[in-house]
């Protein structure tokens, strides 16, 4: 997960879709829904109950135990690629197959920050995706702290030669992830050698947070990095008693030329108009930390169960289905982007496109992105998911990868879930199978399957 | 702290001693601690709104940002208390002197453990208290993983050779805290070359804790360091799989001969009965990691500033207020058992012990150990904390530092506070000034000023 996703701030207030807000559903369209009524609940007893139960959490633990965190851009992920491609053909689905797709091959390379004064201490950090490297000796500066981009516009005479630390405080993902997109570029336009940036987190425990940042083109590019909330706040009261702190920074980080990568595709295909396509959807790449485990192997991973208890339970809609595990999200969708480029000539058949990146908890309904009249529909869908307390329908979807599709008037869903501890774990050493639950996966599988089951069944495309 | 502290679990479901079972206090004596009541009042409101609101908190947020974490045995713990005796002094407190004590010098030394098969990947881990190193080229071993002693020693005939790495569920603090204890003397019984010790907490962020462990002199000594909840698991769940792993571990953790520290003494001399002694302490040194703000600096400064609230206010009771910071408690109470040696000639004059070592969160009340007729007057002088909402009697005081006198008869008392994530942050780099809160610690340290200011100053000794 990757982009400013402003929707995070609604999970707290919702602004649910439903009741009399709603447009009225035509009644042989409730009825048709209403006849998935069985099936959905075939899903939900498949994935919850019966001989399904803990499969994704499974395949999942199983894919992440053995490679680890996957960056795009490493052999690693093309590995993790060519493994998905051979379960995936296993699991007996159809047209299993990857994509091409360029993305960005940066590599961290050793990194420290180790202050010197007042006393020598290393700090916990990670750099910034996409930060150049300091020069070899490193930089050692003095260190400016400010709270705020204010704070710091306000010291700016104070701020040459210095490395810059934000001590922002968390006002929330959407908000607070300005100081790591922006953090460098705001310190080298004051004449800051380099950004240390409070991790974007709400909680920690000692534990660095990763993530792409943006360096302006005009600007000149200063190294960057995280470091954990306890250290900021150390640095800050350091400050606010006038002591004066020395930091040595040493980053090796590389942009390597880009390189050919993969999203990994399967499908269950269509029985009566094949050439429709409901888009189904994670990111199998992930920063290079922790285990992507729920950032967001959980995502990829209900996507393909959704095929997967299709599968076992014979189902073939009338469209296709297509599973997509991305690459390249983690740098800003590249191998969403690339995929739009290759079939977006065909985008009058795409029926609706889904993503899964905000965690798989316990899930609540879907977020969706369409017209009045689809948004109707898709919310008496969402209704078949009352056996697993999933009937929510949350006003816009988000997902990095099928952006491009919603801009130009696709439908897009997203999973809801919950998720009050996301940000701890996020971009972190802490994004392991540990904050991963079987149950809750199963049940985000069944909302996910069922979904895009009955939008791929229907006689007729939602209406744009 | 350091001792299986088997109260903690009473937190949860408290043995309160109050109301019909305790004996009746003698009416003069009710009359007498009832006349404290403004007093109290008095120490309360300096604390917790008046001029010495967040004093503990920002002295102790210098203390620890200035000297970081503080092993018994370092040069650096020695700075830490000339430090303390000259900020002590200046605080205009009495008899400020350092107390000789040896202590153990364990120092860590550069250490790692990495998984070489399946794949490569460097755990997070942090070597035991006391732990040999490995050999200079390290140790390369399988690993056989288990999740009890039990199934350790089920499985005996498998652990030759290995590396034992322990997956026990955590049970709470004194149940878990065995596999850190006694993990590397079970895996030596059984041919193990070293053990792994998933971490005694019950929630992790990829951070290890350590701590002290005991090593058995009739059984062969084995390097031995605790890692994550997260790579424990994983671990366990790849030798579920049957998938073979490879761990190197390399530690250069070294026992240097025992070296001379101080417990850190400063008083209010008593007014009536200077011999006799109501003692109020914390300990000052830490592990080596983090900062050691919470365990136990909070307690450590609290008990300053019990004596600092005082000596703000003019008060001096009858007999003497001494406050100890001790040093090694981690170690196993080395700076503890010294000050023991040196002064239980004068047992009879010591009226009560207390030690704060169980964290300095919002306070409920007290922990006693001693006969009923003193229990009766405790709870009595407690009930003046009814303005902060502290007046709980606990049966069993807890203090590593305080247990010899206990044992000998002396009443005991530590702080009890709510901290349901204390083990969340113990002995990890999480212990930082971040878990810390001002307006907590200004409600701890008015607890623990009124009561022993009241003990200090009644006319008669807690009866034994």
């Amino acid at each position: 997960m990757w982009t400013d996703c402003v929707h995070i701030l609604c999970v707290v207030f919702p602004y649910v879709i439903g009741g009399s807000a709603l447009l009225s559903v035509p009644p042989q369209i409730k009825q048709e829904i209403a006849s998935y009524k069985d099936i959905a609940n075939e899903i939900i007893n498949l994935s919850v109950s019966g001989a399904a139960q803990n499969q994704s959490y499974n395949r999942l633990a199983k894919f992440v135990d053995k490679f680890g965190s996957r960056i795009a851009g490493s052999q690693n992920f093309e590995h993790a690629v060519d493994y998905m491609l051979q379960v995936l053909a296993d699991d007996k689905l159809e047209n299993v197959h990857g994509e091409d797709a360029m993305v960005t091959h940066w590599v961290r390379g050793n990194e420290s920050a180790t202050m010197l004064k007042p006393r020598v201490y290393n700090l916990a950090m990670l750099g910034l995706g996409g930060s150049i490297a300091t020069p070899p000796q490193g930089i050692t500066a003095e260190v400016l702290v400010v709270n705020s981009f204010d704070e710091l516009h306000n010291k700016s005479r104070e701020a040459k030669g210095k490395i810059i630390v934000y001590n922002e405080d968390y006002e929330g993902y959407p908000t607070s992830v300005a100081y790591r997109d922006y953090g460098a570029k705001e310190a080298a336009m004051v004449g800051g050698v380099a950004s240390l940036i409070r991790s974007i987190a709400p909680f920690s425990i000692h534990s660095p947070h990763t993530g792409w940042q943006d360096y302006d083109p005009k600007v000149k590019k200063v190294p960057t990095a995280c470091i954990t909330i306890e250290d900021a706040q150390m640095l800050a009261r350091m400050a606010a008693r006038g002591t004066k702190i020395v930091i040595h920074l040493k980053m090796e980080a590389k942009s390597l030329p880009q390189v050919k990568s993969r999203n990994t595709i399967a499908e269950i295909k269509g029985s009566k108009y094949p050439e429709q396509i409901v888009l189904i959807s994670g990111h199998l790449d992930s920063w290079d930390v922790g285990q992507g485990a729920m950032d967001d192997g959980g995502g990829a991973f209900i996507s393909w169960q959704a095929l997967s208890l299709m599968r076992q339970l014979g189902l073939r809609p009338k469209r296709t289905l297509q599973m997509v595990m991305w690459t390249g999200e983690e740098e800003g969708g590249l191998g969403g982007q690339a995929y739009y480029n290759t079939h977006k000539k065909n985008i009058s058949n795409y029926n609706i496109v889904m993503e899964s990146d905000m965690g798989t908890f316990t899930p609540t309904g879907i977020w969706f992105t369409g017209s009045d009249a689809a948004r109707a529909i898709v919310n008496t869908v969402v209704q078949l998911l009352k056996p697993i307390n999933a009937t929510m329908l949350y006003k816009g979807a988000e997902g990095t990868d099928i952006q491009l599709w919603m801009n130009d008037g696709v439908p897009g869903a997203s999973l809801a879930n919950e998720h009050p501890e996301y940000f701890w774990f996020h971009h972190s050493d802490g994004d392991t199978m540990t904050v991963m639950d079987p149950h809750q996966m199963d049940l985000c599988a069944a909302a996910w399957a069922v979904v895009s089951y009955v939008l791929a069944d229907m006689e007729d495309m939602l209406p744009r």
